[in-house]
């Protein structure tokens, strides 16, 4: 695990990708030599795997999370598992496809605060079909418990037949 | 509509909210007397309005909240709805009754620049039973058109007869 | 609101829908020109009203469908939602265009019975896209009351540019 | 597996189900002692297993739940994915402890049927809190492909500290 330090964070140009399938754009990004978008940067989060149908990330809790109450904001584990869910459906599609997340949806099952260790959010695809891919994400403390976990729906672009 | 650089960021203490319904928390915040949450310096959004059984929130896209394809995460979103849909069920808590989200669900219908005008977020309450509330919320670009919409539920916690 | 005795239930002919937009077809179902589906017949439900965007059904509770607590079961208030939904964007499709139900989401408000008086179940499209339509939907007791609410996403097929 | 016509549907009187765990209850259904649910007759489903924090369902499509398309109605996997979700909750819930189902959201994968051979749903919780448990269930084929999933969560009533 890379300390987040290292990580550089933009947007690759559109050369830099042509002719990556989905899964090695992603495996690129964990690779450091495609930059960890910049809301990762934002709220303290970035993909550390990825296989086929597979995605997880790691996310940083802090006080720059913070919901009026104190907690960690649902919003931070909702991003963990939209983005996980996405990859993971990502890390199926072939040269030239994208895609659009067309809803996603989760359960929070336990607090999250600002000393809590590093979280794992894990997303595999649950049903691939001609255009839609659905996955199911779990984010998990440190020592395995479920904090939350939800399922993103997404549709691909492109390149279809 | 105050511009987001006169907002004080923070959390009350204890005994600023003590004696107060959920509704006066959130109009103290919206009116500058208690800080809008870490959260909302970090992405970019602040509660603008709150009623019985309602809250509408404002967000300003920006490069920060990118994603790897170079829009606005869906994490933002979702988090806009989250928040707004909470607040929603908050406004109708009486004093000392405090609450969690069990679940957010939400639906993307449009994309979100890092150029996109300030998007408004709005929930209302639908059901309100005795532990459980859930509200739908819509976020709306400048001109009126739906982004996405989504529903929150939360249980009351506390006080509860 | 015609008694559901006088309901003919079945499946349309291919030839009896050809060169009928989404909407037309609803109406003819509403009208008794062709019939309603099985599964209204063994729910006790069936479609009452539909505009351009927009479907109500019907339902009528009893013994039927009560789940082994004694109260009607979920299942029956998400058919109702998973109805409506995909009737509302239905509504919209022109001539030739088919559609899916991608995924159904709805929350509980409060309980039903087996002598609760007829529902209603009323949806109205939130959002379309070139190829992806989002309704919400709610079921109302005789008096008004939120019973249930939700949301549906329907995928559309065929004859799409 | 019985062949369905051997089942008997039905309520349990009060005193049947006294003293019995929720593990205990669906066990006795499963067994013949207790009736299965009249929903469980009218929709031809019915349950067939149950463990600590998972319950599994048999379903029969058939030309009773066929939607105006002259498919099987995604209500019917809702209804499956709903009870298959509620049981997996209630098989963890100790003598005198009640639920309600807060929720329920499905995403469809694959097109069933009349003729589809008998479907199987299965469910197990994925997070216990105090009061809401959180359950993942999954609606397979004959051949063990995932036509559908999704996610119920319930709030637990009575007897809670």
């Amino acid at each position: 695990m890379r300390p987040p330090t290292e990580i550089k964070y933009g947007l690759p140009a559109a050369a830099e990708v042509a002719g990556m399938t989905g899964r090695e754009i992603l495996q690129a990004i964990i690779d450091g030599k495609l930059p960890q978008a910049p809301i990762s940067q934002t709220m303290s989060f970035w993909i550390t795997e990825v296989g086929d149908g597979f995605a997880a990330f790691e996310g940083q809790p802090g006080g720059h999370l913070l919901n009026p109450m104190g907690s960690v904001h649902g919003g931070w584990v909702l991003t963990l598992i939209d983005s996980a869910g996405g990859c993971a459906g990502h890390s199926l599609l072939p040269v030239g496809v994208g895609y659009t997340t067309i809803e996603t949806k989760a359960n929070f099952a336990r607090p999250i605060t600002e000393d809590s260790a590093r979280v794992r959010a894990e997303a595999r695809v649950v049903a691939q079909g001609r255009q839609i891919i659905s996955a199911e994400a779990k984010v998990l403390s440190s020592d395995g418990k479920v904090l939350a976990h939800g399922t993103s729906t997404i549709m691909t672009l492109g390149n279809t037949k």
